[in-house]
């Protein structure tokens, strides 16, 4: 797709329609309503051209016709604006289950056809428009990724506007029509999205136009602000910082009146933003307008059926004749309802939409279905990535130096913010400093635009910034997808515990991801970048309460193709992970990594090896005889069971000297999977060749063990591991107790090697009781003393065995190609 | 707990306070926040009667002070009232990280000492209650289950409002005062959930009074509502229908004319809340007051720390003074911090609070640390329940009857609601109707106290009533929780797709319950039950975004002794099963049931005992032997999933009669689990005798496949199990097209017993041919006709098969004891 020329925030008269202006917007809005209303019902006979039969009308009812109408009027008018003003617009339909309307405008403006071939702007065209719609083989009843001109999944409510303030960021030029359905306006995500307006910057962000549609109901009750007094309305809207605008109309309101009153609304309140816009040099925040569209549910269906009152109620918000096959009166209602929008004044013999309606709509890329932003994959540029290897910590070796892995993270973010700052952006919920990724404010701040206290107060706040933070996981997520979907970058820092309130965002962005995969117009765009820090084995400040690793297991239920898991053990594999992150493109990448002080173990040179292979051997912890299968397998999995997975090695060591242990770290969960279920997964010979087919694997993991089992059990070595992992036990305040409460601590492991390892059993009952009390010492420690106990705290990978370090870390064989 | 003697709703003359009536709130405030300051730092010498020294302070400090004086200057002002009044009040801690300051206040009113009989109300009491705090076998730094006088765990934020008006529904006399943290307030459940005031009936609920607490930070950032105009902020309560009331003092105020101040205000509130209480015979919506508490962060800390503002300053917010101990100057701040609350002027030599302090708090059961709607399980009665077996479906034959498994258990509930009249409710977002339990509005409506238009549209709405419907997941789970903790029973009726918005939500109840279950204070309340419905089999009006079947394994994910779920594969079964949730303590239910019509399997004699074992084989639909193993077993768990397994072995006795084919069918899916991982677990003898070690087990499951292969991969037979369940696939509208997406259908199930039974192999090639070419003519049906193919539509059990029926539906041998 093309740039758009452009004259935005242009100013335009404010004066009344005239008539053939009124017949244009009626006739499309007609247009648009049929269309609709076809796709619901018919199978065949699109124009009508003969009498409605039962066998024209489809089988299965199935789609919404409730907000339809309404989504279809705005979209008529708002056409009508962006052609005088030439504004480039992105139309966000909350009402995701308003999918026909945004079919029907696709396909009035020609864009549908452009895109589908086989849907053709003629009578044909128009029976496939109709038959594909909610029908098995086509496409979906919501506003999908099938949609033109969408970047806004219909489906579960509440981030309409989430995702409009995200398109808006960086886009100065672009004016984003948010439409509010009164039922998603009583989500959590979507009451507090409002606010968004106190972190958007009037010079450099595009502008949201918020159309709050109070069609009244939702599947069977009234909506909450439909039936709160006008008065507190104005009063909720002016309270979230808008200057809010009122359009009211009935069932008996003439249309011409409703198209004339409307118009002259629209141009009032895009000229306000014209005009508040065109104070470029005022950064300060703006009262922006707002649109209370007040219309009835079904507008121009039915009134009553069977005598009971449809338009205007809860009964439009499905299907209002869902027996019209099979009920000839209803058949009847249904034909007399196609026939009230007189489909032959509005399309020619040919089926195609007439000239004169047709030239509603604006031109080319301006058609809001065919908004670049909309498929914002045509318009990623590649990040500018310093080279991350210059960020590297210095590890002469293993455990020779501490880093926190965020903080060195930090400073590599910190130079993509300054090579990227229009297309780049940090999202948290008040955690980025916590999470220490507050490198970043070297060169950026935190973009805010309510009242501001000055910098002694207000450290890292300024107007605008690269970094956004509110104390809302929904709208970090909602900001950051609607930020990807229009071609941008970012990541999404938060702690382990709270990312659980996202995981239905998840859920779509995810789905969207795999269906756009298989739509050819559709570019990719950037992955989606989880940083999660704070993790449940280290919650210091916190309790029980803010402990779960289970967003990986939620993850993975999605498909390969869109997820990835990352799990660095120090900071040079953390860089080299997130590099490799902010390159990808159309995943979900979630990476966890802690942020407190803990040993480096890899060189860059070896964490970038360690990297691409996913997971590897570490020859310098181990003891193995290359050439031999050692006797046990001592694997990891996160930046905690690595240190411990360490320090239990180095107990065997002192302890156990002959034993041969292999030691294995994995970064790359993905790659413990069948190669058959993941793209990333390892092929059964090289995990047997990693793991033995036959010797005990004692795996230490951050999260629930059970995944562990799960990613491997069709593995033949699968009898021979033991995972341990995170169990839901708590609450402790020292980082050690909470390791042995979960008995994942080295000793715990020493005594899982001696357990199971054949030949160790008997002979190592003194070993095995020493680590026993080793734990019960380490324990009562913590009661006495509050901390944790010296020989714990202190302890470090020691410099004896790291005499193998200068020959390599290398894994014993290659696990196959890049790790992409 | 004994009940109060309260005179509730008492209006009180509003005059200044009396210099005694201030000094003793000041001092109460000042105790409470002493010992909070002593929480957080001191490990020894809790008075200071020797000079403060380093090894008095924590090595580890961990906690948060910032909210915590306001919240004590709260609790001493509701003290005061409390007595005056009578009045029964609980008191919500939204910025649940202040939790020094509530075990403060509950150790003042002697609350702590009488649960906690170590914690004494003396020097060494004081020493222990210090110590304890965030300390290893100590106490969480956040409010918690531990904590006298709370249902709301500190943790992850949002949720105080949801569970303030879930306490508040059917107890009309009680008063919930609802602190909001301005952090919180910014999350999406906090946003919509101050619409609540749309739900309660100010007759027959309690009153909540919202105090929004504006201290003005967050970890590192203001708060948006304390930066937006104060006018913007009157309007935004207005606009949610409070009547906004607002106290502001700043670090200059004077404490006794903040003191005098709020007292007057907080009169002028409860009396206003009185009025509208006192109006008794009206049921139309009040306006309920709400307070906007402004102070400064921090308040009465140190004002300025390394010339840093401090007080009033998002460096308040956790422990100002992290270096105390070993930072002399630190630490003398720290010992002047502790010495201005003046500590000898407020507890005796014995260390024990001063008489005419002490006298604040109100007696017994009105402190708020002992309301007895705080440990609701004290309070709870059981539901009188009608007798189910009376609301069973006729099946004279399996199959041979066909019913809305929903709406069979609405009949039910709809007896559930007249029995029980005020402690049982059903909550949902708009899907009660949808979920088919409509039968539940013969008996009771919905309750909504906004603008009501009539029957004729606003159907089954009413002032008052037992459903309760918001689209708000959030909100559901919020005021289900509080109404379950606070002693009461109820249900939540969900989309399956979007029960994952409250995935984290669910983490909180369940931990909250498994802390319960170890503290002996706290009695069991009613299970938290989930009736999922509109599941991923069946979304005819929706799509590939509403399909996720994952909150089962999100569940899984939990202690055993907390979760439970249930697929009960028809209407018998679903009517037995809620029966046994809705007796149930202590749990987390997670029942998925379909409301779509299919056959009834199982008479209500054999769906107790099948519910009661758990799962067991179907001998009616099976053709083995008894006494010998069978070829293959079929087993199933779902409703969809045991309907097309059916339909398979259907299928399997037509073509291959000899084939001996078990029929087993899970309901209770921790059944599958080893009995040492899960109490309904069973051994591995008996999952042996119903699974075999050795042959071929099909299963087909409803969510994702991999759970059942976690939660049964030690079994002995695990290599057998071929599990077809929910992949990432879609979009499909048609019912058999979805499970034929997924490869759970008839003919793929066919097609893998043909590939999984050694001997059948090449002799049934042309059978397999047959099954994989009605699966190509069962999809093109669905292209050609929308709708799926005869054949499969009106499938149904074949009497032929039944002739065994009355054999009875027994396993073969018994599971154990009773499921509960």
């Amino acid at each position: 797709m093309t740039a758009i020329a452009t004259t935005n925030w242009q100013p335009a008269d404010v004066r009344p329609l005239s008539d053939e202006a009124v017949a244009q917007l009626d006739g499309w809005w007609r247009a648009a309503n049929y269309l609709s209303v076809g796709q619901i019902y018919l199978l065949n006979n699109p124009l009508l051209r003969t009498p409605l039969a039962r066998d024209d009308v489809k089988p299965r009812l199935l789609g919404h016709w409730g907000t339809t109408p309404g989504l279809n009027f705005l979209y008529a008018h708002l056409n009508r604006a962006i052609a005088e003003r030439r504004q480039s617009t992105l139309y966000i339909t909350g009402p995701g289950h308003g999918g026909p309307g945004l079919v029907a405008n696709a396909y009035l403006d020609g864009t549908y056809s452009e895109i589908y071939s086989d849907i053709t702007p003629d009578l044909e065209g128009m029976r496939r428009l109709f038959r594909q719609f909610s029908f098995p083989g086509g496409i979906p009843s919501h506003v999908a990724p099938e949609t033109p001109g969408s970047i806004h999944e219909g489906g579960e409510l509440g981030y309409a506007l989430s995702h409009a303030y995200g398109a808006a960021f960086d886009n100065p030029d672009l004016l984003v029509a948010a439409v509010v359905g009164d039922g998603e306006a009583e989500t959590g995500a979507l009451a507090t999205s409002w606010h968004s307006n106190k972190f958007t910057n009037r010079v450099h962000d595009g502008v949201v136009l918020p159309i709050l549609h109070l069609n009244g109901y939702k599947i069977a009750n009234p909506t909450v602000l439909d039936r709160i007094p006008t008065d507190d309305l104005r009063s909720l809207m002016i309270g979230y910082g808008h200057n809010p605008y009122f359009f009211e109309v009935d069932e008996d309101t003439d249309h011409a009146t409703a198209h004339r009153d409307f118009a002259l609304l629209l141009d009032t309140v895009l000229n306000e933003i014209a005009e508040l816009k065109a104070d470029s040099d005022n950064e300060s925040p703006a009262r922006w307008p707002m649109i209370v569209f007040r219309t009835p549910k079904g507008w121009t269906g039915p009134a009553y059926i069977d005598g009971k009152k449809t338009t205007g109620s809860w009964r439009a918000h499905q299907v209002p004749l869902a027996n019209a096959r099979d009920t000839p009166e209803h058949l009847q209602v249904l034909a007399d309802w196609l026939a009230s929008y007189r489909p032959a004044e509005l399309f020619d013999d040919d089926g195609t939409l007439r000239e004169d309606l047709a030239a509603l709509a604006p031109p080319g890329a301006l058609r809001m279905s065919a908004n670049p932003h909309a498929n914002g994959g045509a318009l990623l540029k590649d990040l500018r990535l310093p080279d991350f290897r210059a960020y590297a910590v210095d590890v002469p070796a293993p455990g020779a130096t501490i880093a926190e892995s965020t903080r060195v993270l930090g400073t590599w973010l910190t130079d993509v913010v300054r090579r990227n700052p229009n297309n780049f952006r940090i999202f948290g919920p008040d955690e980025t400093a916590s999470n220490r990724l507050q490198g970043v404010f070297d060169a950026t701040d935190k973009q805010w635009n309510a009242e501001y206290f000055g910098p002694e107060v207000d450290e890292h706040l300024a107007r605008a910034g690269r970094v956004v933070e509110m104390l809302s996981e929904h709208q970090c997520q909602g900001w950051l997808e609607g930020y990807l979907l229009t071609g941008r970058h970012g990541l999404f820092n938060c702690y382990e515990a709270f990312i659980h309130i996202i995981d239905s965002m998840f859920n779509q962005h995810a789905k969207w991801l795999k269906v756009t995969n298989h739509i050819p117009w559709r570019r990719p765009v950037a992955s989606l970048n989880y940083l999660l820090s704070s993790h449940v084995w280290r919650q210091d400040h916190n309790g029980f309460s803010h402990q779960d690793p289970g967003f990986i297991d939620h993850v993975v239920n999605k498909r390969a193709e869109v997820v990835r898991v990352y799990l660095p053990p120090d900071a040079n594999t953390l860089l080299s992970t997130y590099d490799h992150c902010l390159r990808s493109r159309q995943y979900v990448n979630v990476v966890v990594a802690g942020k407190q002080p803990s040993p480096n173990f890899l060189t860059m040179e070896q964490a970038i090896a360690h990297c691409t292979r996913g997971l590897g051997i570490w020859e310098w912890a181990g003891t193995e005889t290359l050439g031999e299968d050692p006797d046990v397998v001592i694997a990891t999995c996160g930046d905690v069971p690595t240190l411990e997975g360490l320090a239990a090695v180095d107990l065997l060591r002192q302890h156990l000297p002959e034993l041969k242990i292999r030691f294995v770290n994995v970064v790359d969960l993905m790659r413990l999977q069948d190669e058959r279920e993941h793209p990333h997964g390892l092929s059964d010979r090289a995990f047997d060749m990693i793991f033995t087919t036959d010797k005990p694997v004692i795996f230490a993991y951050h999260g629930y063990p059970w995944l562990i089992h799960r990613l491997t059990y069709r593995r033949a070595g699968n009898e021979n591991l033991h995972v341990r992992g995170y169990k839901e036990e708590g609450t402790t305040t020292t980082p050690f107790d909470m390791v042995m409460l979960n008995d994942l601590d080295r000793y715990h492991l020493v005594i899982d090697v001696i357990d199971r390892v054949p030949f160790l059993g008997s002979t190592c009952a003194t070993l095995r009781q020493q680590m026993v009390d080793k734990r019960i010492a380490a324990r009562e420690y913590t009661r006495e003393h509050g901390d944790d106990i010296p020989e714990v705290k202190d302890w470090a990978w020691p410099a004896a065995h790291g005499a193998s370090f200068g020959s390599g870390v290398a894994a014993t064989l290659s696990t196959g190609g890049d790790n992409e």
